[in-house]
Order: C-alpha cells, then structure tokens, then sequence
C-alpha cells in the first residue's frame, strides 16, 4: 500500500524536474506526436525503484530481526537467526539496485543496442555469484517418462533416473534468464500502459504463486475444493520448510512491486502522462529473475512470460536479419480515425527468396499481413484487402511482396481485430497476458505434475 | 590494478558523454573560470563506483565459496560457509550502491543543500539495519580511568566496569557517521584534486590499520621491531578470530578503492580534467563508514578523518549561522599572480556583537585573518597587512571588522602559508591528511593502549 501510494504520489511530483533534466518523450501514436505534441517525461522506472527499494530496506528487520522471532505467525520455523535468507534478500536488493542504476545510466547516455545486451546480465551477477558461492543447485528434475524413453533408445544408464545435473549449463540459463525478463517487456514499449500492465500481470501471478506454497489457507475453502492439507493450511500438501521459506522472500520482494506497477499505472494509462523508460524495464525484469533464482523456480517464473516468449519467437526473422527491421515496430497511428494499424516493414527491393518463403509461411499461420504488388506501384496505394486475398503462386511474375506487418504482438493483435484505439490495444494485450498466466498455471500444476510427478520442488 | 587501470581508462572515455549530458562545469579557480573557461566532464565518480562494484561483485566467489575453502592462505579458520560475512559483504555494497545512484540523482538535479544532508543516512540504512537484526553490538569500552573516576564521585556502581551498553545513542552515532564521512569531504570541494586525495589518503590509512590485524607479518620484521607475536605473524598478538576477520573484510573493500581513487587522481591533479562530483564523496564516505560499522571500529575510523573534525569544527560559526555563509567558500584566485588567496566573507553592516567576539577570539588563536576598517571604506581597497595588524581594541571606535577569511581549513592554510598556487595547497592538504593519519595510529595504538588497557577489540 505504501509503494502504491508512494508511486501515485510521487510521479507528478518529479515530472517537470526530468523534463528540464532532458529526460523527456513525445508521445509517438498521438496526434502530432513525432513533431509538435507535448513533451511527457520519461525514465520514471527511477522514482518507482527508488520508493521500492526504500521500502524494502526498511522492511530488513521485520523478517531478519530477534526482536521479531518468536511473535511469527507464519511458524516456519525459524529456530535461529536466518542469515541465509537475509543474504539473499541483500544480494537481490543488490541486483536490483545494480539495474536500476544501469537502466538509469542507459535512459540517460542512450546507450547503443548492442552495448544494452548485457546489462541485465552484469546486474544478474552478485545474484547468480551468490548463487554459484553458495554452491548452487544445478538439477534439473526429469519427466518421469524421459529416463523410459531414453533406456528404449539404447541408454541403459538413463532408466530410473528422476535428476540430471546441467552444471555449467544451468548457469547459462540463469545468465539468460534477466535479459529475457527484462528485455522481452521493454521490447514492446511504446504503447502507452503496455510495459507496466504486463510487468503487473506478471508480478500477480508471481505473488498468487508464491501464495499456494504458504500455509496461510483456510480450512473451509480447502475442504470445499477438495485440495491441499486443512490441517496445515496448505494447497500443496507437500510444500514444507526449504521451499515455504523461498517462496515467502518471493512474496516480499513481489507485493511492494505490485504496489508500484499498480500506482504507477494511474499516471501511465492512456492518456500517459508519464513514461515508464528502460529504468522500469530493467528494475522490474531484475526482480523477476532474482526472486526466480534465488526462489529456485526459474522454470515457473518462465512460464508467466508466455505472450513474451511467443514475441520473442515472433520477432526472430527481423531481430536475426532474415527480414528488415525498422528502427521502430511500434503500431502505426492513423491520424484520420485515431486509431492504431499495424505497422509495416516496406520492401523497396524484392525480398530475397528466403525471406519471401519465411514471410509466406508465417502468412498461412496468421502470423503476419503481406501486402503485394507490382514493383512499379508503391506500396501505399495498395489497398490491404488486395493485398490479403492474392495468393502468391496463381499471380503473374511482376507482382511480389511490396510490404509486411511488423513481427510483433501488438501488431498481431491489430492485424486480427483490426485497427483498435491505444488504449483498447493495451487492454487486450493485458488480457492476453492474464489468459496467459491462467494456463501457465494449468501447465506448472496440471500438465507438470502428470510429466513429472506431483512432487515438483 | 584492475581498479586504477579502469580508472585511468574510463575516464577519458565517457568524459564527453558526460559534457554533452550536461554534467559538466567550469574550474574557478582558472582565469576566467567563472564565464569562459572549457566545460570540464563534472560527475565522474559515477564510472569509478561502477568499476568499484564491479569489481566487488566478480570478488565475491573468491572468499566466499566453497570451491576455495581449503587453499585460504590466511587460515583463519574457514570450516563453515562464511554465511554472516557474506551479508556483511553484500549489505555494504548495498549501501556503497545506494550512495551512488543517490549521489548521482543529486549531481544531476541539483538536490537542494537540506535535502541532501539526509542522503548518507538513507544509504546507510541497508548497513544500520543489518546491524540491528543481527543484535547489533552497542557496548562501549570504557577507559580503565573512568570507572575509577566515576566512583570515587560517588557512583561506586561504576567501579570496576569496562564497558558500558550505550544502546540507542551508539545507533544516533553510528547513523551519524556517514553523514560524517561523506560531507566532511564533500565541502571541501573545489580545488583541483583535493577531494580525491584525502579519500586516497584516508583509504591507505584504513587499510593500513587493517593490515597490522592479519597474521601476515615476516618473523625477522617483528623480531627486528620487538613488537607483536612472531611465531603468529601477527603485530597485535591478542588480534584473532572475529577481529581478524572483519580486517579483512575492510581490506577487500579499500584496496579496490585506492585503485580507483589513486587512478582518478591522475585525472583530477591539477589541471583537473575532470570533476569528481558529489558521487564520489557520497561513495567513498559510504565506503568508510560501511567498513566502520560492519567492522566493529567506527572510532577508529573517526580518527583518520582529524584534518575533517578540525575544519568541521572550524566552520561551526559559519554553518550555525554566527558568521554570515557565503555560497562558495573555496579560496580566492588571484588573476594577476596566478595564485590562491583566502576568500573573504564582507561584512556590509556592521557585525553584531556575538560574531565580533567569536571572530575576535578566533583571530587570538590565527584561525582567521580579519581586515578592519572605517564603515564608508570598502573592504577591497584595504590591504590584507592592515587587516592584520590593526589591533581591535586599540582603534577608533568608527573602525570595525569589514572582512574575514572564510572558515575553511583550506583558506586557513592560506592565512598561514601565503598566497599558494593551487596545486601546492592541494600537496599541503595532502600533507596536513598524511600527518593526522600518523597522529592518528599513535593515539589509538599509543595513547589507546595506555588509557583503555592495551587489548581494544
């Protein structure tokens, strides 16, 4: 309550100190906005980071102290002073920290894409340097069904076994792990509201989570739902100690995040009067992947970033330059109706054949919206719906492919439910990511547990 | 090495970033530095702490991991995980972390003077409150004098007590403390280089101190000095176990710091080509007062910082507000000879009586130079020798104080040691840090050892 009081408050105060500081923005898909529109200040992911981490800060004792020991309600145990987790809650603090000064540094010097790669990596590293000092955990649990499978094929070694160390490949997953969460979101900045709804989304779904491990559940709603141990309040019967401990530093680091994401949003909205910038971004994707690591459940947190994902495989052939990518993806704004269309990647050549197969492919599967032509008449003049019924193949050699949509999910979401005003663009996509969260709980605690077992820790 | 090599090449790298950014600003002390002298990169302590933190954070496997337990040359007896010294570690460069971006947000708008007295403080708390969960020591060693003194006045209590729980006010001082470190340094700003080498200096004093804990002494050196246990290595034989440990903790944390200082400083040497910033007196001082609480000698550390007690204490009558404060109290720059004089505060009306006396008495122990003369004289046509030699008490009445030096320790080096170019009265600074260093080891090694009984842990 603090942190969302804090963001609503707090956000309109600095504003015009950024704007004289230069860190400001026109809004792209207003009216006007690349030339004459007002100018909205950007990079306020700085006061958010800063009201959280001053919130967690002072929150230090209430769970680390003596004091407060013997009075805990949650009665997990904690017997002696719990300096393994009170490292942990520094060191994520720490990689917080870490990027939200980088993401700062980075609003602020405009730091090439190349040179942005790695930053939350280098944030990741007191995380994942506590994790490896501690002698970080490496297994990986086996669906059951894989050992079988891998015995049939000749490897008799295989069979019965529940677990397999990756070592230095865990590693490098949990090295990637911050700069999908963090780019993955900032990569569809732009629409007003899209990056903090998503990263609200995801931080609820990360609390409600955390919330099933902890024996906090009523009697009544679990008999009522046939589920979990009533005796001990828990929805997972299994879930105990080690795991109960995670999940509750998870929850601490998640509900001042919903606080901010949250207060926020009030000011980032549409109309936006505030943009969140890299800072936001970065400090967010980072809280992410610690609480992931250091919860030990970055194969959950992964799931909760499923419409990411499917972006990011979406975006492959222009981040990889099998298709050209503008500097921009964002939606094209419509100043006639004032609403969004997607925006276009416009082929001033022929694409070359690769490209022209992948782009078709991706026709069929819905995935993008060809626009063609013959090479003489520009791309503009076309109409869409021409563009949309030629089939490739029964069409005379002159006419090729003279544009596509931008291979993002927003662009998507235009290219099937037709032009939307920004702010219903947002919401869709903010139900996209919580239908997304409804299954990525069906896969962790439906499919998993038939593949793996029930017992998933 | 790693430490100065970064900062002798970052420097320069992101130097013009820096300008074109608006973190830049003009050297006084140059002629014409006020109007058109060349924008020089301001805020540069930003790069130094990124490269400190950097470093501090790819240090963290090499003493806490279990990989290198056995190899530890230094055998102090790392059976366990070093759990608790990993907290210590990650809370300090938290708080190092939080000075940093707090120090950085204040270079760039500019934080008003009240608003960013609390700043250290607000670094501090990751530090204060791991101290206090983990029931932070708040005992006191008295000096064996004292209990005596006390029960001979009647509080026969006190007789044979060596240390005393001061609870609560030893929190008030330890949260002073950084306040402390940090501006003490800070106000001294504006002569080329004279920040940067009293951190570089008090940096080599703290990690001298730690150096004389750690069992790493050659036999022939002790025995040759009849000091110290030379079969442990060790030149405060009764220096063992938790002691030891926290030293070299201390150490980790200066030695990288005097890389970067002493790198930054072949920048910052006079001609300064770059500026250090309100970053890097926020993050040094952070650094110090961090080593001091976690490492349990925070008066220890007091005593390297005598030079910055004496001008603290100096500029009381100007910062309470007896004396009228100039905005810039740096010295004067004297266009025709190319040298620094004092900067004068210009009494227009005549100064009430308590600031007459205050000077006065001041003036009695050379803490200050005053210039008298008759009301419709102006004080810049005095001769500083008048000023001087005018006696107050003997003159006519009309005759009063039209000036006196600032209250600065620089401005008072100047009093004494004449007009000095501005590179010399940074080497005399220099001097003066280096000096009270060597004073400071003989009172705690000297006079601490005969007052509180020799064994001060």
């Amino acid at each position: 309550m603090l942190a969302f009081v804090g963001a609503v408050l707090s956000v309109p105060m600095v504003g015009s100190a950024f704007i004289a500081k230069g860190l400001k923005g026109r809004d792209l898909l207003k009216p006007n906005g690349r030339t004459s529109g007002p100018w909205i200040p950007e990079c306020l992911g700085l006061p958010l980071a800063a009201i959280y981490l001053g919130l967690m800060m002072m929150f230090i004792p209430f769970p680390f102290s003596h004091m407060f020991h013997t009075s805990s309600s949650l009665s997990i145990g904690r017997e002696t002073f719990p300096q393994g987790e009170l490292t942990l809650y520094m060191t994520s603090l720490l990689s917080l920290l870490t990027a939200t000064l980088l993401g700062f540094i980075d609003d602020l010097f405009d730091i090439r894409w190349r040179h942005k790669l790695p930053i939350p990596l280098i944030a990741a590293i007191p995380t994942l340097m506590v994790y490896y000092s501690e002698g970080g955990w490496t297994w990986v649990v086996l669906p059951a069904s894989l050992g079988k499978l891998l015995s049939t094929l000749g490897l008799p070694g295989w069979e019965g076994t529940k677990s397999v160390d990756l070592g230095f490949l865990y590693y490098v997953y949990l090295a990637l792990l911050p700069t999908f969460t963090t780019n993955s979101i900032n990569i569809l900045a732009g629409v007003n509201g899209v990056e903090t709804i998503q990263a609200l989304i995801i931080a609820l779904s990360v609390a409600f989570n955390d919330l099933l491990f902890l024996p906090i559940w009523p009697d009544w709603l679990l008999e009522a739902l046939h589920i979990g141990n009533a005796e001990e309040g828990r929805i997972l019967s299994w879930a105990a100690g080690e795991v109960v401990k995670r999940h509750l530093m998870s929850l601490y680091f998640m509900l001042p995040l919903i606080g901010v994401c949250a207060g926020f949003l009030t000011h980032n909205w549409y109309p936006a009067k505030a943009f969140p910038g890299d800072t936001l971004c970065y400090f967010t994707g980072m809280a992410f992947s610690a609480v992931a690591i250091q919860g030990h459940f970055p194969k959950t947190m992964i799931l909760f970033f499923l419409p990411q994902i499917f972006n990011f495989v979406l975006s492959c052939p222009q981040l990889f330059g099998l298709v050209e990518c503008p500097r921009h993806r964002l939606p094209h704004f419509d100043a006639s109706t004032g609403l969004l269309q997607p925006s276009l990647t416009v082929f001033k050549e022929p694409p070359p054949f690769k490209t022209k197969i992948a782009l078709e492919v991706m026709e069929v599967f819905g995935l993008t919206r060809l626009e063609r032509g013959s090479p003489d008449s520009g791309a503009q003049t076309k109409t869409e719906t021409n563009g949309r019924k030629t089939d490739g193949s029964s069409t005379a050699p002159p006419v090729r492919i003279v544009s596509a949509t931008n291979l993002t999910i927003l662009n998507l979401i235009l290219v099937h439910l037709g032009p939307l005003h920004e702010q219903s663009l947002c919401f869709v996509m903010a139900t996209v990511q919580l239908l997304s969260s409804m299954l990525a709980f069906t896969i962790r605690y439906g499919v998993g547990s038939l593949v793996y077992g029930g017992d998933r820790r």
